[in-house]
């Protein structure tokens, strides 16, 4: 494969950009397509039935993952696979995931186009509540296939009415009979707009992702109690709203503490209960993560969320525990299909920038099982998860041409 | 009536209290019984079962308001009426508005058994969502009684799915067809334990309530920015969600400092929207009341709530609008009334103390319709809208004495 310059047919992916964005469309024009929603089911559906038009295995997994699959000269080698995910923010744009999981449909098409027959076999993935949307964590199925989590564990996660992925699954009709993972996969490439700014002000359209930043998430749980808002004088109340408010604030402001480190720290969501007007709050959740360019930051902020928490109990009169807490981040991308990405991209004459990842991905856990690289394309302003997201073909079709380039000459190598 | 001694079944009416208790019991063994829910349906129609059974009058009005009539000899008079709720708080107790309207009840029953005929009928009503659990505001359906709002704006009130009240009534059964309010009421009489710890630490079985504290509510309407979580840096981000805890927490403070007079601010209920891992919220409700024993101390603690606001949508970065706000409690009883209450509790040997109200109650909007009197009962430890809420027939069973003396009296006057 070396030396040639294959071409993708760029209006055709963006006509697959368009008809996704047709799906699940939300309140400003963005998109809303909660993992197995019925949109995300029209969506993969639609995913299918391409697949199937242009002849490809379709596979779906016992966690809804669908799985593409472009046969190679030698079918029985391990296969290069391309993915990231169709489902969305709650408010989201058109672009976060969906880029990805369409430009590896349109390398699978070009390859046909170009009659070029690949020694391994190629797949397209589109993994299931990558955004965590709906089932906390995000980037739920692909660390499973990666055997970084169980299947059990997957299926047992609810969303805000208490329904399971499984039974989301079993409803939206993705409960596939595949195994999840436990097979060999020789590479993996996830290409995703950047949600940061720094392609677009480089003005350069791509970016290769040499590492992402490690954060850490963690489960609040406040404890006040009970009692009507009208009589209970201050120093008897213990409402757990406030407590969790307390909180939140004493979070954020150790986010600004660590900014001058592009450390941030985020408030991502707070339940209390009751919640309700004539009724101090008993039981509030507060979800937090806090996250910077180096572990050591990460440590030093997680020791003063620690530190903190104790203070904000006490001044609020609850009580404040962690519940439960996790890392995400930190990703180990493979240097040879860096250096191939970088050399394809030379060739092609497309200009091409390092850069940190700043947000979780499926590669952060496909990196675990196998050499992965990770490409960023731009996206305007830098705004992601948000309706306003936005791109143009243009800023998108060099980073899909290298992907074309890059799996071809690897999946021949 | 002036000088006899009327008794009470103090066991019949404590079996009313404790069928009441056994009829949507909560998590910890307190009551959920929301307004118009099954629990309360089922509520609703043993209180008419037991008004049929005693051949009374039954009228449901078209907000669900159940009257139980008991003739007068000149049935043409206007009535005499005892009132409360049998609604409850989403972890509510056994006793809050219960032991108010099964005291009226209670009432009928013993002038029945007395054989005395009243010159006025006298009537028990409950209340349609007297909590304002489910549907905001509380003590809805009173203050469309009292003139004080229109039946339509009740009827478009939403619960959290968007069930209006409309819509909730007919599905509970309890649409009825007697227009609300509209009609002459001679007094009306509230019995309800008192919330707060004053009797009990007195010592006296009955407080007689000579006026309320004047709150002051409000609706704050945050506007923040979607964006992801990951890669937005501090100075990029508009959390509405920080916004309402930074608004919650100075809200908080200003209780504090007002603590000495007994001022109480409450953060009673804060909404985020998406309120998700990955993504900043754009928008934020906080639902806030403060309160004071004088109404120069009321207009002080808002004077700084409307000071710090523009202080923390800075800080937070975000817009924090007064979207509503309002005014409750306040009431004027009604001298004659407490003087009646007062003379009948002197004569009959129960030790009363005059207090002011903390909470609100549908007694407030009553009096702006007629002459109107509130009694307390005690309940322990001031523990009220908490599953702990707790009292004995020793504690209750002298109120529930004066109301009957003090409702036979006035009723034939």
């Amino acid at each position: 494969m070396t030396g040639t310059n294959l071409k993708i047919d760029a209006a055709r992916f963006w006509d697959t950009i368009e008809a996704s964005a047709a799906i699940g469309v939300g309140r400003q024009g963005g998109l809303r397509r909660l993992a197995l929603d019925a949109a995300d089911a029209e969506m993969r559906r639609l995913f299918i039935r391409w697949g199937e038009e242009a002849g490809y295995g379709v596979t779906v997994d016992r966690l809804g993952d669908i799985f593409l699959r472009r046969a190679g000269a030698d079918d029985s080698l391990a296969p290069v696979l391309i993915g990231s995910h169709l489902d969305t923010q709650a408010a989201g744009g058109r672009y976060d995931g969906i880029v990805g999981v369409l430009a590896g449909l349109e390398v699978l098409r070009s390859l046909d186009d170009l009659g070029i027959e690949t020694r391994r076999p190629v797949e397209v993935v589109n993994w299931t509540n990558e955004e965590g949307a709906r089932f906390t964590p995000p980037m739920m199925a692909s660390q499973v296939f990666a055997g970084r989590q169980t299947e059990a564990w997957a299926l047992a996660r609810t969303d805000d009415d208490g329904v399971t992925v499984a039974e989301a699954l079993t409803e939206a009709g993705f409960m596939g009979d595949a195994p999840v993972g436990g097979r060999p996969i020789d590479s993996y490439f996830e290409l995703h707009i950047e949600q940061g700014p720094d392609l677009e002000a480089a003005g350069v359209p791509v970016g290769i992702v040499t590492g992402g930043y490690v954060a850490r998430g963690m489960r609040l749980g406040i404890r006040g109690d009970n009692a009507h808002s009208g009589p209970t004088p201050m120093h008897k109340r213990k409402n757990a709203l406030v407590g969790a408010a307390t909180a939140a604030v004493a979070v954020d402001e150790i986010g600004w503490r660590y900014a001058h480190a592009d450390g941030k720290a985020t408030v991502a969501r707070l339940e209390a209960w009751p919640n309700k007007p004539g009724i101090l709050s008993s039981e509030a959740t507060l979800f937090i993560d806090f996250r910077s360019p180096d572990a050591a930051t990460t440590a030093a902020m997680e020791a003063e969320v620690r530190a903190a928490l104790p203070d904000c109990a006490r001044r609020s009169r609850t009580e404040i525990a962690i519940a439960e807490d996790w890392t995400f981040g930190g990703p180990a991308f493979d240097p040879a299909l860096m250096a191939l990405c970088r050399e394809t991209a030379r060739r092609l004459g497309i200009e091409t920038l390092d850069l940190m990842s700043q947000a979780g991905h499926d590669a952060y856990h496909l990196s675990h099982l196998c050499p992965s690289v990770l490409l960023f394309t731009p996206c305007e302003g830098g705004v992601s998860h948000n309706e306003r997201e936005a791109t143009t073909l243009e800023a998108q079709a060099p980073g899909v041409t290298l992907l074309l380039n890059a799996v071809a000459a690897r999946a021949s190598a």
